[in-house]
């Protein structure tokens, strides 16, 4: 039989090869008691559970094995279950699937559950989104007859579509697909496994489950193995969903003593600030001020567009980058906060975000009495054409990132803590993780903290979902940060108003609280 | 919410109305943590689950219940499960079925889980029996091919069958049926799960499961609600199944502290011995002493049949007692024992129970060689021919009932006791509670206890499954049982045959271990 230290046993995987005594007149108990016994054990869990379709299996399978297999066991709140069994010397794979079920994208990661391998990723757009575009329209559409079903069902659809592809590209069969894990919002969560939704956004906001249960992966329509389980991320409440737990687990903050901070920037701004003793968060649009988003910001990264840029202080001249070196044909997100970052460094803008003609010079051109500045001539440009970005742009990129830094500022100063203080900044989500932070720090879209403080984080959600899937301690972490966030409240009063006020200059009202920006923005202080 | 001191709560049932706190800006738990909290704290289990269906319904439901549902809740091994759940004043009854699942007999008792009123009864014979006669010959069959398969289809479609006439009969739907009890032998739960039942009868005699888990009714091919359960009473092994566990749990031996005797007289003899501190079992045949059983003899109980003797000492007259007073068309076993023992009295038979001429006189004929007593004339019978009794049933009742004295004997004497030490004798069995403990003492079969230490327990398989039902206390000390008991394997030695012989007489060898038999039974002695 394994043995291994409960500290070891964090660590390791839901795969378990086990040796089991065989019966004898002594030792005569039944096949699966013998079997859930010694994985009780192992796991370190109060019962483990045999599906009805294993036990009838079990008895041969020990036989032809001589006692020794290849389990896959999962547990959710105390309950463990044997997922699978086979021979321990059957080199099949046994795969998992990780999830990140966004409002607008799904981002899959397939991963060997023995080796931990990633062995496939693929991501599509969520096709709910066709039915709803935002989260609301969809909860709206659940309420009408077969609403609920539609959604479920698309999402399930297009799951099962690119799982089979991915298993066709690595060589996999569907039955090999024990396990699922999904982080998703509260309302992605229950669309996913087909729960009402319509209490979520009435007062007082209540979901139908924050704890989902292990779900049968084929009573939600997954195709995958036989004894197939689904663990979906539990909730905070309606409006704290599992991908931010999901989040906070792949950044460890938990486990730390030191205070940090996380920032995903998706669809909305959500922000978690907590240590190994307590964690804060607050998630979802900041009222009208975040509107629109930092992430709806320029184009949508792919080849051509560009993601980097510099203004040489002097000549003014501006420098880019595209995405695999192509001639450039529009700017993403990341490429914006750098541009205005540049601008304001180069004295194209001014504090407020606003063009300083003496200064753009012949770059600048008015359409419709709107300003606009030409950072690629058309000879230039991959599109044949002018790429420009208008001073309505800038407008409300000043807007989104004043609603970022206030949120920030109110959830630190919540807990009695300044934002100069923080030392790990992490920052996540795909846009997130693309952001130059010196450019971030420029604009004053986060604090002036050491460069080394920040900590780009990629996709954070499917970094925990597939965690949850390799290392049998991430369900306890997953609970005791359930438990322990406190979700505050974001209370778009006066004191916010005249907050995010001061936060609509470049960098800040407060210039002292961003000392490196002022050193380099004023070349005549040299 | 309802709350209750702990220990009132074992005799409590398992539906409960339950008031849940409305939700609140404060109290934001979703629905399902909601419901699932407060069953946790009713109940005393450390989790509840409930199924995706139900969690679909539930938030509508608690909203159009103003939260006040009336719940139905089951157990096993710490795992709580919500069975149903309905507004607390819709009047629908919530029904469980109470299965004995015999070799050869099934009954089947339906009772209201809230009232523990029971709604109606049936028996029919176990169709397995088509199949295979006895649990060898099944156990061969379930090994071919579709085998199981089809011994599984053929028991739970007779029960499915029983189940719909009852319900018809008191007026419920079949979707009222939430639970399920069944107590079976080993084989006979095996066969009822469809788990495979090969390594049982090979050595080391084991079953594929001691614990069954709480299969879903449907999956098992059970009409019935859409979220029942089956509870199946857990094995201690291969020879011990969960009939015996019910039939400890109906007497409460197992909460005693004097030492009581269980003894089923079915099929097999089926013997516990034990009290609250320890509980020791033999079971299965007694090799080739028992093989036919005391069951076996006489005609099956019906109109007509005799089921009580009385000789008179001196004019040795045969009065006797048929059930519904009709002519007499056989004698049943009890009636059998009967008329053993007052044959004896009247000095109709010897000590080894053979006729004696002398005093029979015109009674006994003789056919073939083999001696027969005249119990009741052609003329006065139900079926025009005369009623006897051969030489040949009498020495397989002699065999029989030395067998399970022996039985008695080797099991109390393993433990250290004297069988004239006990103070309590439960007789369990339909045909064991027919027994006149008078007249098994006279035979000897069972030992010189005063009268009122013997309790005829009907079917305590069928009661214990029954309370299984309506007492939630009852899980905890069904496992409890399971885990105390022992198992002695009888062995046919050479001191089992010798304690076996010295009771083949009547009442016994030892006359003086029977002194009650003797003073009745030696009129010259007055």
């Amino acid at each position: 039989m394994v043995t291994q230290s409960s500290d070891d046993s964090k660590n390791l995987g839901w795969t378990v090869n086990i040796e089991l005594p065989a019966p004898s007149l002594q030792d005569n108990r039944a096949d699966t008691d013998r079997l859930s016994h010694a994985l009780q054990r192992e796991f370190g869990l109060v019962g483990v559970e045999i599906d009805l379709p294993l036990r009838k299996s079990l008895p041969r399978l020990l036989r032809d094995s001589d006692y020794r297999l290849r389990c896959l066991v999962f547990q959710d709140q105390g309950r463990g279950i044997l997922i699978h069994a086979t021979s321990e010397d059957d080199p099949v794979v046994m795969a998992g699937l990780a999830i990140d079920l966004g409002t607008t994208r799904v981002v899959m990661r397939l991963v060997n559950l023995d080796s931990r391998a990633i062995l496939a990723e693929d991501a599509f757009d969520n096709p709910q989104t066709q039915i709803g575009p935002d989260v609301l329209a969809r909860i709206h559409h659940a309420d009408e007859a077969g609403g609920l079903e539609e959604l479920q069902q698309s999402v399930i659809g297009a799951v099962n579509l690119s799982l089979s592809k991915m298993c066709r590209a690595c060589g996999l069969a569907s039955e090999q697909i024990h396990l699922f894990a999904v982080a998703g919002n509260t309302a992605m969560s229950h669309l996913f496994s087909g729960l009402p939704v319509r209490w979520m956004i009435r007062e007082p906001y209540i979901p139908s489950s924050n704890h989902f249960g292990l779900l049968c992966a084929h009573q939600l329509g997954l195709v995958s193995g036989p004894h197939a389980r689904v663990f979906i991320f539990p909730n905070v409440g309606s409006y704290f969903g599992g991908d931010l737990i999901a989040g906070i687990l792949s950044t460890g903050m938990h486990r730390q003593s030191k205070t940090a901070i996380l920032v995903d920037v998706g669809t909305n701004a959500e922000v978690v600030l907590g240590n190994k003793d307590w964690l804060m968060a607050c998630a979802g649009a900041a009222g009208p001020a975040l509107e629109g988003g930092m992430s709806q910001m320029g184009t949508t990264a792919g080849p051509g567009v560009i993601d980097r840029v510099r203004i040489d202080p002097r000549s003014r001249d501006i420098e880019f980058q595209t995405i695999d070196d192509l001639p450039p044909v529009g700017i993403c997100g990341s490429g914006v906060i750098d541009l205005a970052a540049q601008l304001f460094l180069a004295q194209m803008v001014d504090i407020r975000g606003k063009f300083r003609p003496e200064n753009c010079v012949e770059r600048l051109s008015y359409r419709h009495g709107i300003a606009y500045l030409t950072i690629v001539s058309a000879e230039d440009s991959g599109t044949g054409k002018d790429l420009c970005i208008g001073q309505a742009e800038l407008d409300s990129l000043v807007r989104s990132k004043a609603a970022m830094y206030t949120i920030l500022e109110t959830i630190t100063e919540a807990m009695g803590l300044m934002l100069r203080d923080l030392q790990v900044f992490y920052v996540a989500g795909t846009f997130g993780s693309l952001i130059n932070p010196r450019s971030a720090i420029t604009i004053g879209m986060m604090p002036d903290l050491e460069l080394e403080c920040y900590q780009a984080m990629g996709n954070t959600s499917l970094e925990g979902a597939a965690m949850a899937l390799v290392k049998r301690g991430m369900i306890g972490e997953i609970e005791q940060i359930r438990d322990t966030v406190t979700y505050l409240e974001l209370n778009v009063n006066q004191d916010f108003m005249n907050r995010f006020s001061a936060a609509k200059f470049i960098p800040h009202t407060h210039t002292d609280w961003f000392p490196s920006v002022r050193a380099i923005s004023d070349p005549s202080a040299e």
